[in-house]
């Protein structure tokens, strides 16, 4: 317990200096822990954060010019023989978020450093692999920020309540998505996971503002509805996948996404404290460049 | 001549209701034609765009928003069965401006409908196959936005200039290309092609920044002195280029880039120009408007 609260004290003053509004570290304030019941959640909380939506907003867009500035550290090194990447893994329900997620978040950097993939029903080709084969393909090449829209985690969500697996089968994926990501973070890559929740009354608001009009209509899916019908059992397998899925080296962060400026701005800080956990510099020149001066000012 | 004096006129009154500061449309003034030699063009030039910095600067960021619109329409249709794409290819000598174009043109919509390619030295793999392969390999799916960062084009720039392929070999190309090009545009892409031309003082200026600030040396590569030292043989072939490689369904457009203010107007512009002619509405409901709402109020 005093160890904690010591982590908690260093972490709050961290904060203090780097994140104005936050009372403690967005990444303390938004990792799961098992105190954690999604179920009972409020999805309109803004964990951790003290600031109205003016003072959030005005902090998401003070923050796009370093993330910006990150994001091209990391392009360079990985330009420059550099192995590291990041990749930042989105999961929710429907209407929680990941597409305004990635316009907003994502959106603030150079897309040329930037791999967006998103998992759907799997393919014919996908089916003849395992789950995570098509997984491991889209991983990020060093420098990217690759941005995961679904992931593997679907394999104990959707497989879990759709009853496309039996139970003697998904439940293994915990333990095999552990491993997976074990391998992948040792391989240079920070791995951010983040799941949005939405309340079941802002989903009903969500989806019935789809149908108010004519250019929201090709977001609504009458399916959703069927989905919506499984709310608890969505919750319940959520809150094993936390549970179960959370390791250090990939810690699953929950974003109460009712407040969409919320949700964005959470999401900027966890990636920008992955990216400043690079400790990323510029790589050094790997030529002479007092010589190639005077070659450029003689050619 | 008359024809083509009564087309510019008609150009003429399009473009002042929807490009204030051009003189002309920027995709006449902007389209490669017979009069135009590259070896000879004033690459500090502003073609059609009678403006100021400012005024440009002021006009790009009002296109923001319709470009992001447009983006967005075009990725609906794409998701709601449609076929359509658009592919911007840029071409341009190193230090051209093409990585500060998709930064600041491309980054202007949703990463999540874009789909960037760069084509560096082909791969093993790609090298056991046609020129082609890997080209039709990356066009963008319905819906999207792809961008060529570099392309299929370097087969009559670099391989000619470089001596990668005999002139019997790579004489062959144009019309391979031109007839790639209208089959993918039949397919329903639409596609902008845009060389960016920097002359050789401004080139020698932005390799000698580049080796004036630690964050710039990553950019640098002293092989670019020896592309540099065969500029003269390279607008040859960028001109041969432009004049075989120039057809209706794909012509190309010529950019000059030394004021990079304008260089990121003139391609906002023609890929707005591109999503126009699209003329874009959102997607019918395929369901039952009036149901749906029902059932979602009673979900």
């Amino acid at each position: 317990m005093s160890k904690k609260a010591a982590t908690k004290k260093t972490s709050k003053k961290a904060a203090k200096r780097s994140a104005p509004g936050w009372d403690i570290s967005p990444a303390d304030a938004l990792r799961w822990t098992p105190e954690v019941d999604v179920r009972t959640m409020d999805c309109a909380g803004t964990p951790g954060f003290t600031g109205t939506r003016k003072d959030g907003e005005k902090l998401l867009a003070e923050r796009a010019q370093e993330l910006s500035d990150l994001q091209e550290r990391l392009f360079a090194e990985g330009r420059s023989g550099g192995t590291r990447s990041v990749l930042l893994v989105l999961q929710g329900l429907d209407t929680a978020g990941k597409g305004g997620t990635v316009r907003h978040v994502v959106g603030l950097v150079d897309p040329q450093g930037v791999a967006i993939r998103g998992f759907g029903v799997p393919t014919a080709e996908e089916r003849e692999h395992g789950y995570l084969w098509r997984v491991r393909n889209a991983l990020p090449k060093p420098g990217y920020i690759g941005v995961f829209d679904r992931s593997h985690w679907e394999q104990v969500l959707v497989a879990r309540v759709e009853g496309l697996e039996p139970e003697e089968e998904w439940s293994k994926h915990y333990d095999e998505m552990n491993a997976f990501e074990a391998e992948v973070a040792a391989s240079g890559t920070v791995i951010v996971k983040v799941a949005l929740f939405v309340s079941p009354d802002e989903q009903k608001a969500r989806l019935a503002a789809r149908l108010e009009r004519e250019d929201k209509y090709w977001k609504y899916n009458p399916g959703d509805l069927k989905t919506r019908a499984k709310f608890p059992e969505y919750l319940d397998a959520y809150q094993d996948m936390l549970t179960k899925g959370s390791t250090d080296v990939a810690p699953w962060h929950v974003i109460p996404c009712d407040k969409k400026w919320f949700s964005h701005l959470a999401i900027t800080e966890l990636l920008t404290n992955a990216l400043r956990s690079l400790d990323l510099g510029w790589p050094p020149a790997d030529f002479d460049v007092e010589e190639q001066k005077k070659l450029v000012a003689a050619a």
